[in-house]
């Protein structure tokens, strides 16, 4: 059976880690905060935070890294999904795509897999969407109750917990599982 | 005499630190792009950019990390400044503020100074201010035309380059100059 760690200070990202592995892995996790570097790049952090991680507590760990890419705001908040929405939340993010026609967006995940002493790999889950025109609904966490996926008319607020949901996530951890089978 | 390496690849800083500085210090640039890190503190930002170079490029230098910080808007942009101005530009902060009758802002320097093998250490520099209505100007960078300085009605897009203009980084850089000459 493969273990996973997961390093991560959010609750909410290990029940949905847990939801996607299900009982085919054993997830420990180690909630620490630890230092990120500031980059365009969803994978560059992740890469970065998990080799820190390995070396730094002596044991193969994944940390993921995702957020919210606005295509009419040039990839807003992107790698900053976090930062901006403690502080500007979804209604800046609604006020900021008032008006505008085009709503496409693409949630992120980059999952970061290292072992002490080796290089870090990493894994990016794409899911295209658009910006809902209001908030609605309270499920998840994050950007999920205006962000509504391709071929749904529900945002991730209105969903239950399920596993069509957070198919960006999903994405990532499977060709994570991938990579370790091999 | 002094000499400062300056760590940077925005040329706006080095033309800014270069007024300030005038003829007492010799300024070195060296262009290059460093990782910073994700905090909510510019100063732990700075430091950490400063001991990285330092140590990498065996050299003692200064780095800083800038940013505007809208009291309504929890501090956003923050230590995201630069990269929520690359997106969502000045017409971005001017939407989210639309209506906001507490205009108050802060803008920010944290200036970071590390020799080769030591700790690094860092200053703060910081001006009060408010957030414009609309854009006003062309002169400076990021979010010079919205930004009014305290007791001032025109914006730092307004105003010429000048011994007045950009309190918050003149300040920071002379902390960091009586620490040197100590």
């Amino acid at each position: 059976m493969i273990t996973l760690n997961l390093v991560t200070s959010n609750k909410n990202k290990v029940r949905e880690f847990q939801q996607i592995l299900g009982d085919s892995v054993k997830l420990n996790h180690i909630f620490v905060e630890y230092p990120e570097m500031r980059s365009d790049d969803p994978e560059e952090i992740a890469r970065l935070a998990a080799k820190q991680l390995a070396d730094k507590l002596k044991m193969k760990v994944i940390v993921e890294d995702s957020g919210m890419f606005i295509k009419a705001l040039n990839g807003f908040p992107g790698t900053c999904s976090a930062y901006a929405h403690k502080r500007i939340g979804l209604k800046g993010i609604i006020r900021l795509m008032k008006g505008v026609r085009d709503r496409e967006a693409r949630y992120m995940s980059a999952v970061g897999y290292c072992e002490p002493g080796k290089k870090s790999v990493s894994f990016l889950g794409v899911e295209k969407g658009k910006i809902a025109l209001k908030i609605m609904g309270k499920n998840g966490f994050g950007h999920d109750p205006i962000f509504i996926p391709e071929d749904s008319q529900r945002t991730y607020g209105e969903m239950e917990n399920s596993e069509e949901k957070k198919q960006f996530r999903r994405r990532a951890v499977l060709k994570l599982l991938d990579y370790l089978k091999k």
